[in-house]
């Protein structure tokens, strides 16, 4: 180990920031060091940006992975980093390669593969002995040639996501251990030839369980897609074959009560398939669930491909015995049953998790910590895009880390993080899965009010009544948060203004032949909508 | 060629009827000759029954062929035969394997295997030397071994189907012979593996077109979907998740005017994804063309994998160049362009077709021969199943032919074949794709009349008001033309009470879990609508 000597660039008063992985949140990061005239020292242990979206054949250890198919469940105006958006002739949910794509752009146009060490895993990170007054880490990384480096780092930001290891809870399952065939976790999936001709079970309904035992449907002989508790399902196309996270994130439905918002959840989804005829109804509410996003799962079901089941109680040697009693013939098992997070370069002291939960101020923050020099960037689930947030996390972290904004005292970080855990408790069903949820736009907002980036919407309302409509009715794209404060970008104004032309463009690639009759009534709605956003905001300011 | 002497078996005065093909109509046809005490004769090409329901991994010249994973896109209680509910626990929407395992369990029921020939061909039916006074053919046929054999026969049903001759109209398309890709048309598709990482543009948006571009998408590089009409795009899964067929096809919709029903019907289709903006949108209503199902095609479209284009005007040795003037580099080409009807077997002057048209009265008799004792059973297009109409053909054609029920005048029936194809050309999009479409119900209805199995509804309000309101309200289920008169079927009416329950069996595989908001609403929807039945019935009636 070669203990460098690069205490001395501390001298230059640049400050070394070190992040952990150059997937969507490690190359945000590496921006926003940048805008923040940090020096960003990105250490990844594949030899490629992009995290799980870098597909590759072979699942390696300590890596996400993903299989071949994949296509992402959020919009590209919503998932987009919000002073780059996706070209607009790019789909709206794009197959894992586009995304690799646009992370390559992004990279590009802001320069930031220079400051990525591929082929470098770290190994340990660790408070310098001068911690609580430097704030320092002592960072240990190993290169391709297996060769140990330290390096000491004013700042670090871990971005290795929660999709690392993989949960496969054999124990709840007797039996697995005489089952014959094959069983696998979803991790290791990567297509479904494997399975032609054969009897597959997939556990667990969230959104890989769903893909997967859709996509194996179409070779398998017969898929069972066994749940404990049932799922809401949603879709990608949603009314009008409008993306559904440019729907449901709109600053309006933060105003209606969560019970309403169940309502019309439960109904809107029942009304493009009852769930309790598909077998899937659960006993929670819709949005007591992470949810899961298929739009193809009910037309499988309604052929047959796919039978929904309850959970497995135990395995034979060839079966799956079911809690309903029901016995089916299996070849093969695939636990979709999530991930554990999980930290192994850090210490205890730093970042604890105990059986999912972790205990961070704002899902960024170590709380005890002496010095805010260490964050956890892009932890969370929310129901949106995780790259918007990542980005405004890294956006708080440095601003905090340069002392432009201010945690507050221990306590009150320990009150909120209790506060948090207790609200999730109440509304969501107690599983580790929903350790790290949060509501997509309350959090974007909770973050940037901490750097002062919330969009004014009283302000916008009179000096800019099309923007402000926009912002309150439409999708809460991330350039909202470029309109005002530090970081303030000059065409998001535009970008919003121009959202959904670049949502239908990569669809209509054939010119609609002329149809009078629906003409005069789509004006009629927009003047109606505009009577009630004054209305509803005469009430709200 | 041997001709036997099966003259003599005319003195036994049981009358022997040729069935040319054993598909789902000649196999109907074989229980229908039985039920009138006919003698059935089918002969079978191939070795199997099932007709394009038979999947081979080759395709054979002179037979229909299927893809590998084609799902019918009609449900099972809307497409089994009338005294033959398929079981309760097959899938709405079958597979073509379920499909023929189906008419397996039928043909099995009513003993008719024992009726097949099969590998043998009809080569020629021509009228006897006595057609006038005796109405008998001589049919030509040749076995396996290549034995020619002529048979005296005393009616014939033809049940050959119309997806035989694949029409491929490659005049239509400048070009295509420097085209140094691959192309071929859709009859000769199987599966999607030979497409894997390839650009291909499918022509065509019928239910093959559709069904290919979505499957093809999941392998190919890139799939354009060129249309020069585009497409109203309807749902299997359709409203609340109950089979689209089932919700469609039902009396009180006939009772609707046709421009309110094409209304409700764009809206219907735009409102799950707008056919504007996803590049679909035709110039005529929703009615005005054979309907494209397909579930799966906006989920596609919006993830890029399918790009939907305008007509290709010509190609070059590498390239696609469109009508809207662009140009994309393909590697292969799916003429998805449909069938030409066609009857080697037969002689102009008993059936001629001329670019798709047929002139046959109801669809089912030339009208001009001196006897009713030839049929044509199954062609026809109707927006539901063939099944149950090919069913109701054969039970009219043999109850004619016994005398039991009459021809109008060859003028009549001339005047009949006009009025219809006047009716459809003013409706239809004038193509070669709509010269055998019919209105499910009214044909059924029309055909029913001939027999009188036409469900009485005005004496059922009054005798059996539950089965009334069932069979006005609900699905048009072939069970209905089995509740009265020649053919009645003492399960008619417990079926048809029952039908959904057996639509809801096979998804409702996993128990719901308890949820008690909306259990009153449904209630009072059912007493809304038994007042809203009583006060259209009393319009009506």
């Amino acid at each position: 180990m070669t203990n460098n000597s690069q205490n001395n660039d501390q001298v230059k008063m640049t400050k070394r920031v070190a992040i952990i992985g150059a997937g969507s949140s490690g190359l945000t990061c590496i921006k926003c060091c940048l805008d923040e005239d940090l020096e960003p020292v990105c250490f990844e242990r594949s030899n490629g940006i992009g995290g799980l979206w870098n597909f590759q054949e072979n699942v390696t250890d300590g890596r996400a992975s993903i299989y071949k198919s994949l296509i992402i469940n959020t919009s590209k105006e919503m998932m987009c980093f919000s002073d780059f958006p996706i070209p607009d002739d790019y789909p709206n949910y794009m197959h894992n390669s586009r995304i690799l794509e646009y992370f390559h752009l992004y990279a590009k146009h802001f320069n930031l593969l220079k400051y990525v060490r591929f082929k470098t895993m770290v190994c340990s990170i660790r408070k310098r002995d001068d911690f609580s007054s430097t704030g320092q880490w002592d960072v240990v990384t190993r290169d391709a040639e297996d060769n140990l480096e330290s390096t000491i780092f004013d700042a670090i930001m871990v971005c290795i996501g929660h999709h690392v290891n993989a949960c496969l809870p054999l124990d709840s399952f007797p039996g697995i251990e005489k089952f014959t065939g094959q069983y696998m976790h979803s991790k290791d999936y990567k297509g479904p030839i494997i399975f032609e001709g054969k009897k597959v079970v997939v556990i667990g309904i969230g959104n890989s369980g769903g893909d997967l035992a859709v996509e194996i449907s179409r070779h398998a002989k017969q898929v069972f897609l066994s749940t404990r508790r049932g799922a809401w399902v949603l879709n990608r196309v949603a009314s009008k074959g409008l993306p559904g996270d440019m729907l449901f994130n709109s600053r309006i439905n933060t105003f209606i009560p969560k019970s309403v918002l169940n309502w019309i959840g439960e109904r809107s989804v029942n009304s493009r398939f009852n769930h309790a005829n598909y077998g899937l109804q659960p006993s929670h509410r819709i949005f007591s669930q992470h949810p899961t996003i298929n739009d193809d799962l009910p037309n499988r079901i309604i052929a047959g491909a796919v039978l929904v089941k309850s959970n497995v109680k135990r395995f034979t040697e060839t079966a799956a015995v079911f809690e309903d009693g029901t016995m089916e013939d299996i070849d093969a098992v695939i636990f979709a049953t999530g991930y554990n997070i999980s930290f192994p370069f850090l210490d205890e002291s730093v970042v604890n998790v105990n059986k999912n939960h972790v205990s961070l101020y704002k899902y960024v923050f170590p709380p005890q910590l002496e010095q805010p020099t260490l964050a956890i960037i892009g932890l969370v689930q929310p129901l949106g895009a995780i790259m918007p947030i990542s980005e405004l996390q890294a956006r708080w972290f440095t601003r905090v880390f340069k002392g432009l904004a201010k945690l507050p005292s221990v306590n009150t970080m320990t009150a909120d993080i209790m506060e948090k855990k207790n609200k999730m408790a109440e509304r969501y069903v107690n599983t580790q899965r929903h350790t790290i949820q949060v509501d997509y736009i309350p959090y974007m907002d909770e973050l940037a009010m901490q750097i002062g980036v919330k969009p004014n919407l009283k302000e916008l309302f009179f000096t800019d009544p099309q923007l402000a409509f926009k912002v309150f009715f439409g999708p809460c794209s991330p350039y909202q948060f470029r309109l005002t404060g530090p970081g303030k970008w000059a065409k998001a104004r535009e970008t919003i203004l121009t959202q959904w032309e670049r949502t239908i463009k990569p669809t209509k690639t054939r010119a609609p032949a002329m149809n009078q009759q629906e003409t005069s009534l789509p004006m009629l709605l927009k003047v109606m909508a505009l009577l009630v956003a004054i209305c509803a905001l005469c009430l709200l300011l």
